[in-house]
């Protein structure tokens, strides 16, 4: 089998136009945001996952990048690097991977594949009228911080096999919640590095620090993998603390946790408070990459 | 070093916004094009070959295909996976990047960096106006096929290491040229796995056949190589026959070879014949990926 029947026999719902490089639609007053992400067997996924799970999570990580910026997602590539054609595996991957895609009416441009160790980048496009795209920066010093979710489960999920497995391998990116936050928040980010970490870049960006209240951190599992644990592609934003009614009117329409965790300070740091008022330390801000 | 650290080292060039997506600059009138290639260590590099090279051959095989559709570059995004941080190489590697980038006044927009087989998925952005996008359908009957450069170098170079290395190594995107082709090619692509599998695309794509004249083909190691041999990235592509003395003149502004090597015919077929009108088989199309 070569690259063109493979692609044909897997990837039929691609609308690929066969030409050197795709055409990705734009729409007037619109900003066109793109994001990468890689997958590695063996360092994001095992050789023995469910393929159609790994198919979904290549594409919703990436989807999680575009929520963060409010943006609705329209298209993506897709490059697969295969040890082998195993067409049982390509064939779930490829439902797993439409399977996310066609929630969002996403198209399938183009892509690449090639032999190699299993490697899975798909790069996802998606639109924001450009006055509204929301960004790490923005945050400001008397806003509320709040989380959608709860956080901890696929990190939790990770280390114990026996747990729900479903935020782990099927995370579902929270777009609808983006895209409402664009006339609210003030900044926004996705935990896909733990709680501390992420909401850490936004402080940074935003030049401002936070008081976070560990009791309100919405997790059932463990506060440490709550704060740290990665994977979660839950959204940490912050907004007002006059948008706290509308926001509750959101979480209910859109049936999602959204929790206020803390607000936003001039201190330039982040504190993480327990009940007691007592500062909490935690050793690992986040998942690091190397 | 963590991921945020080797990017600010590393990737100094990378006006990453910092946040989950980068934007895309897009132009009204104009359609944005998108392309992603992966370059695999062992499989389209050697561990021991320059990093220079390889950051640099690693974005002009995209760029590549912006040219095949005329297109202007403007930006890119890296997705980089290593099994280790050689500051070294990555130094290297950047500088070979860049080399390339700058030429062509591409902006870093973003990317992922994460431990695995050393990896490397470039993805590039370019814009043609709408009207005059090259594409692979368009060729008409009686139209003449043309190529620039000198094929089976590069395939000549990967088979013979005495051989020049440099198209193999740093091949040259046909930028210039494929902008130049916006309002005189009917169709075009970029010889990437082999001049008799390329030109068939265009074939194909157009529903016309193609006489192709061996003796023509520009090339100075093997024939063979130069119809077959892959990662030359010239352009094929075909135009009126009218247009010849326009494409002579252009050859000589950008110091290039043109040079027509056969014509469009209503066959659907491919022939290739030598100076003695006889018909040539060749075994092996083109480069094939699995």
């Amino acid at each position: 089998m070569n690259e063109f029947e493979l692609i044909t026999t897997f990837f039929m719902h691609s609308s690929a136009n066969g030409d050197d490089a795709a055409v990705v639609d734009t729409r007037p007053g619109h900003s066109l945001l793109t994001s990468i992400d890689t997958l590695i067997e063996g360092r994001h996924f095992r050789a023995t996952d469910n393929a159609f799970d790994i198919g979904f999570k290549s594409l919703a990580v990436s989807i999680s990048d575009l929520a963060a910026m409010g943006a609705e997602p329209t298209a993506f590539l897709l490059s697969l690097s295969l040890p082998r054609i195993d067409e049982r595996w390509l064939m779930q991957f490829s439902q797993g991977l439409y399977d996310i895609a066609n929630q969002y009416h996403m198209q399938h441009i183009g892509g690449d594949t090639t032999k190699g160790p299993l490697t899975i980048s798909s790069v996802v496009f998606g639109q924001t009228p450009t006055e509204h795209i929301l960004q790490r920066r923005g945050a400001q010093i008397g806003d509320a911080i709040y989380v959608s979710g709860l956080l901890g489960d696929a990190a939790c999920a990770l280390h114990d096999v026996s747990h729900d497995q479903t935020r782990l391998k099927r995370p579902q990116p929270r777009v609808e919640l983006g895209m409402a936050l664009r006339k609210i928040a003030t900044s926004c980010i996705d935990i896909s590095d733990g709680l501390a970490q992420d909401l850490g870049h936004i402080l940074k960006a935003s030049h401002v620090g936070a008081t976070l209240l560990a009791e309100n951190v919405p997790q059932h599992s463990s506060l440490a993998l709550a704060l740290t644990g990665g994977d979660d592609y839950e959204l940490c934003f912050t907004a007002p603390k006059a948008q706290a009614s509308r926001l509750k009117i959101l979480s209910q329409q859109l049936n999602l946790p959204i929790t206020c965790i803390g607000s936003i300070t001039n201190t330039q740091q982040l504190e993480i408070i327990d009940a007691q008022n007592n500062l909490i330390t935690i050793d690992r801000e986040g998942y690091q990459h190397f």
